[in-house]
């Protein structure tokens, strides 16, 4: 346990520190003691980049992904499948699914998954935008690519049934053992559905 | 691996976040998307703090040690034993120390401890501060209070010899079993140490 703040100064910034999650208040003197340590200019721009960031970050009004254009580059991109729209949780998400380079279609960044304990309702996230999308037509196919926990289960239940009338095809990525993985470490649920989801061996 | 920012505004932000201590970009990346989903003001607080932090936290000018004031409330307080003095290395330190309720004497915050590996030199310290404080009398007792680390004991060794004819009388904090910890579990040094400095049993 930490004591008494020798300054306010002091105690202010690492409040700031400490209000981030996963940083505790020793981490964040930690963190504030290592800028006082670096130069007045850096730790300057430390804080007015913080000071300005949220009017900095724009989204794109296609796929509510963070973008420092009106259209973000994937959805203007010409090489990009506008037909198939994957649907994922933030900006990590699609991220991590651009690394794979695996995906050549577009995104639909739902900012988050439907989640009671926490308050999060269908009306806090960008699924209303997600079914006007498909009701405007060209989209053929809705990648559902959320969490596989309860719920991610839940909020693709509900984007489906939303999008039933639509026509549209809806799939969900795979779920299954992770590759490189051994089997034995495999979970039973994970290793159950890799058995009923098998796919054709080529 | 994270691949390409969508944002250039973004990318800023989680530069700065992953140029702390600890932080890599992973988690600096997960940190400015927090900041994002909070309140504008709180954000703009945040960065505000830290872009005044080096003008609005002042050291005393005593001690060293961050004060709000030209003279820290420990080295003014009318209930401290000026007369002894116990050299940390860091604010942490003197928190600690602090919390423990045990000590009434003043501090010198060295400012680090000498580590030629990281190009920390003895000029690199508070330690011409301390020695003058000495001579200019009315010390009694000078506390070594840096970790017990090869570094730690290099400054205690170097400190002592900038001492040694003033005449004050040196100290280090004790080293031993800590207390509540099972004998068992004990490392041979800390073990060793607490039977050669062991102490009448009152």
């Amino acid at each position: 346990m930490i004591g008494e703040y020798p300054s306010a100064a002091l105690e202010r910034a690492v409040n700031a520190f400490a209000s981030l999650p996963g940083i505790g208040r020793r981490t964040a003197l930690r963190l504030v003691l290592h800028l006082l340590s670096r130069p007045e200019s850096e730790v300057r721009e430390f804080g007015s980049v913080l000071e300005t960031l949220k009017e900095d970050i724009r989204y794109c009004k296609i796929c509510h992904n963070i973008s420092d254009t009106d259209v973000c580059p994937i959805c203007s991109g010409p090489k990009r499948d506008s037909s198939t729209v994957c649907v994922v949780e933030n900006v990590q998400d699609v991220m991590a699914i651009e690394n794979t380079m695996q995906y050549k279609g577009v995104y639909h960044v739902l900012g988050g998954v439907i989640s009671p304990m926490n308050g999060v309702g269908p009306s806090d996230l960008q699924i209303d935008g997600l079914v006007e999308r498909v009701r405007a037509g060209g989209i053929k196919e809705v990648i559902l690519a959320l969490s596989p926990t309860m719920e991610g289960d839940t909020t693709n239940f509900f984007i489906s049934k939303r999008l039933s009338d639509t026509g549209v095809r809806l799939s969900v990525i795979a779920r299954g053992v992770a590759v490189g993985n051994n089997l034995e470490y495999a979970d039973e649920v994970s290793l159950g559905r890799s058995i009923v989801d098998r796919t054709p061996f080529v």
